[in-house]
């Protein structure tokens, strides 16, 4: 495969000396560029769009013709693979994702097939290739899955979920249950990724986007023990090169020392989370991904500089900063607004690589 | 007024000697109760319920009729300072408290008035006599309000928001019209309180619900600064007696050292801080309250048993700790769950007291 022609993002990751911080943006891809509403239309349904592997691989494309984002992620939901497991993902406008079928007894675990990435999850796995192709080389693509404590929270309460009052039930009355849905899980979700990886996925990223929902205890034991798992069983290079690793759990700042330990060379942080002190909690066990407030993108250009600028000052100076907002970008923002927020990281990031 | 035969909860808020760990829940008066559910059908609305002191009265003494708990908390809403500011509060079937008017221009905020606890107010002064002489001593009654910035969100958005998209809209562009809305909200939030402890409550409480959505540095600036303004601005005695404070900020774990610093006797914690953790960061700055998982009260009650006595065990021996849930009870938690919560905080928290 071509060699990459812009491997910060990469470097990065592995805390090697570059000369300015990469920057991407989760949900780079999405609703608030025009020209990705003009094909999700054509596709006629989300699904349509992350089942097709050219309009995955075309609307994956977009923001990198439009800012200088330093890698790509792969268009796809977080939700495929409980869907190959047949429980029959579907959207309802405004309500978000549903399952047609929920996993919520002993019997319903036992059932659950490991779906073989090649066969159940084809179209992704043909995506990634072809966005691989695509890119030639330009920047690196970032492969990823939901974690399995996600995952399941959506398995068990059939949807999205306020209060996860019927997952964590089954957690805290059944955890042997539990706890084997989430093996089965993280079995999963590591063929998942490593089949991204042989692919074409230079670097993966695992979203625990509930995990911060859980107690400190039932973190360590439902959520991060498995998002280890999956860890220990990833391919570490993909085509001789090393793939970097992120973990990211919304609402998991009280948490960076234990989940330093994980063997993920990254962890992706929200935005409520202080970069700096973040940075002086893990020390040098793990670079940091983020973490500008999205909504601070509704702001003026000028206000989302001094943003920007606060951000990279308070990770300071050295490699192992992956710029990124805290959560993915919000559907109604102005494209000239992220262009500002791209620019400044270009601009004012190269004084912290001196 | 008649002394207080049950003082424990006020003695842990200030970490002096005590037999056990008091215990009491945020939304105790609420509708997992039916008798709450009968009178609030009675009284037609949730607005008419507060607003009328007999009935606010009544619901706020229906869970000391069955549990052993140590406080009594005020029934009232956290929306009641913006109402009386002339924003009319209304509620609409499922979405949550909105507003007929928002605060979004200077000139919005210049025109908003500091209400008069004793005249826009007085159902609520009332209602606090009334429930202090009706307590006769039992158990101390608790005030409350919402915090500066928690109302400030729901005057901007004119309701509940996902994203806060309106009020950092604000916040981040103008950064001085937000300021002057805060400090004019800390200190209508001040004389609200100091009525309510003229009226007799024994202790006051900040709700900071939305503290928790903003990054570190716009918390510090735009939650807590607010949050230690009103406390210097509170009583500090009541009837001869110290009152005592608790700061909750939800999604707060994050600050816990920078908040025990605000002047407040205690700190709420939500479910997903280690309580243990906690005590550990604040040390002897401030006593703590909390904070069990809300949902685990869907168990059964033999893992609600395990669950207390986790919390207990973490926060170890001594006094300084308030037992409570991380967040206000579920509606549909079965009662009897409740009272096998308070047993056990009865029956296992004496050992951390010898």
């Amino acid at each position: 495969m071509t060699p990459l022609k812009n491997d910060i993002f990469i470097k990065a990751l592995l805390k090697q000396p570059i000369d300015r911080t990469p920057v991407w943006m989760m949900r780079q891809a999405g609703r608030y560029l025009p020209e990705y509403r003009q094909i999700r239309e054509q596709a006629g349904s989300f699904l349509n769009l992350c089942t097709n592997p050219e309009l995955a691989c075309e609307v994956t494309l977009q923001p990198l013709r439009r800012f200088d984002f330093d890698a790509a992620i792969l268009f796809s939901d977080i939700l495929t693979i409980p869907d190959a497991m047949g429980l029959g993902l579907y959207f309802t406008e405004g309500e978000g994702p549903k399952f047609k079928k929920t996993v919520r007894t002993a019997a319903d675990v036992k059932q659950l097939p490991i779906p073989d990435p090649h066969e159940d999850l084809r179209y992704v796995v043909d995506a990634v290739s072809l966005i691989r192709k695509n890119l030639q080389g330009s920047v690196p693509l970032i492969g990823f899955s939901g974690s399995p404590w996600t995952l399941a929270t959506y398995m068990v309460e059939g949807g999205g979920s306020k209060s996860f009052q019927k997952v964590k039930g089954l957690m805290y009355e059944q955890p042997a249950v539990m706890h084997l849905m989430l093996d089965k899980l993280a079995q999963s979700v590591a063929a998942y990724l490593n089949a991204q990886i042989e692919a074409g996925a230079q670097a993966v990223m695992l979203f625990d986007t509930w995990g911060g929902m859980l107690s400190s205890e039932d973190y360590i034991e439902f959520s991060l023990h498995y998002a280890k798992q999956v860890r220990a069983l990833l391919k570490t290079d993909g085509d001789g090169q090393r793939i970097p690793t992120i973990l990211f759990t919304k609402g998991g700042g009280l948490w960076l020392e234990t989940m330093a330990e994980a063997g993920y060379d990254a962890l992706g942080l929200d935005w409520q989370t202080d970069i700096g002190q973040a940075r002086a909690r893990v020390g040098d066990r793990v670079a940091l991904q983020g973490n500008m407030d999205p909504v601070s993108l509704y702001a003026q250009p000028a206000i989302i500089v001094e943003k920007v600028k606060t951000v990279l000052a308070k990770y300071g100076p050295g490699s192992g900063h992956v710029f990124n907002l805290g959560h993915g970008i919000l559907p109604d923002i102005n494209p000239d607004h992220v262009k500002a927020m791209v620019d400044a990281v270009h601009q004012y990031s190269p004084a912290y690589h001196l």
